[in-house]
């Protein structure tokens, strides 16, 4: 049992979330996927052809602000905002959608990007299965 | 002229947004609104009601996050995703308006409520104004 | 291998870092630590003895936004700062001292202080380890 | 009065800062670095010569982060930990004294860097002048 599991299990109240397997595979993805984009932008940095990365860095750039602020989100079950966590997770759904497809370009050159576009397509589907609970 | 307004002067392309008055707004609103939200959390911590104060610093936490990495994505020109971009400040003016409404019912007795809501509805404006011009 | 892993195998200059066992080690301790904490802060606010707990809750907002960043920092190879980058381990490292301390007070009448405290202490050590290496 | 003084002044317990001034100039000094950081990490990107300026990007990225983590932490008055607010503030110190070098390099070429480097050097100024208040 992960670390996410267990302190939703010691939440002392009934859970605002319907579906917790739900919950805890976004919140995971989000944190692996925010790590992911941070080091593929610094790894599309170290590149020789930097010039051509630039959208990939910004895209990564964003993506990662979006997730951690999701997991953040999503790891509070207290007097939740329906509204707010619906829009957070529509946004980090928007933005692994783009970053995975923007990386996807540069899949098969850069090892780093085919890692951070996987790991984009996993947060994008646990954000999607969670909104369906929502 | 604000160091914001400086940065976007300063930047080397073309801007991608259409009106530059209503994004360095946005970014002021949120950068001035996630500070007094935390602020405001920590604030209501320290009433001795804080029992009754639960949802409020809940509100303001996860307002706090939303309005900080709104900014940030905000403060970038380069190879800019309109989808993500406006899922962000849609998500930004929920939330603001979500914690505006909670740290209103509390504002004729704690002055931090007062001016934290001000700031939300501030920001909740700052992010409505700019989606119109997105 | 966990994706931290990939991603840093992926990077394609030479690791800045010396140990990269010890710097894997100490990024998922950080992401882990930081969502603990932040879920530890939400159940001390869904308590009923909230007011016994507000130090808790101070610092474990304080420990998750320190551990967060230390995890951004660190999952960058490019260009490193040795100063800021010993800087905030050594900052994190102190975060998760105070966090466990605090929350190991309360570990026997809460369970979500205890598996946090057990987070934080794995994160302080997981920063000692890596300053050793830098 | 800056919406941070206000709410340090609504705060309704002793404030846990002896100099009350140097704390609002730190807290606003950080949030302007942080904008000022991000934002020329994007113009380096959108520079003809990105290549060159791979270091700046990553040490504005850095400091971007930690300046905003050291905001956070120092809008609370609740709880103080001093080892952990010594140590964040010293942490902002060192990334800000680093960053504005590495930004004065360009500075003579590029508008976003002398004014990210005078953002830099402000912040690095609030934070020598809090520690010596702490």
């Amino acid at each position: 049992m992960s670390v996410i599991e267990e302190m939703l299990n010691a939440y002392p109240k009934p859970l605002a979330a319907a579906d917790t397997a739900a919950l805890v595979e976004c919140i995971a993805a989000c944190l692996e996927c925010s790590q992911a984009c941070t080091a593929c932008a610094d790894a599309c940095l170290a590149e020789d052809m930097v010039s051509d990365l630039v959208a990939c860095i910004r895209t990564d750039l964003g993506c990662a602000d979006i997730c951690a602020t999701t997991a953040t989100i999503l790891s509070r079950q207290t007097a939740p905002d329906a509204a707010t966590m619906r829009a957070i997770v529509e946004a980090c759904r928007t933005a692994c959608s783009s970053c995975a497809e923007e990386c996807e370009k540069h899949s098969h050159m850069h090892e780093h990007c085919r890692v951070c576009a996987e790991a984009c397509r996993r947060c994008e589907k646990a954000c999607a299965d969670l909104l369906a609970t929502l």
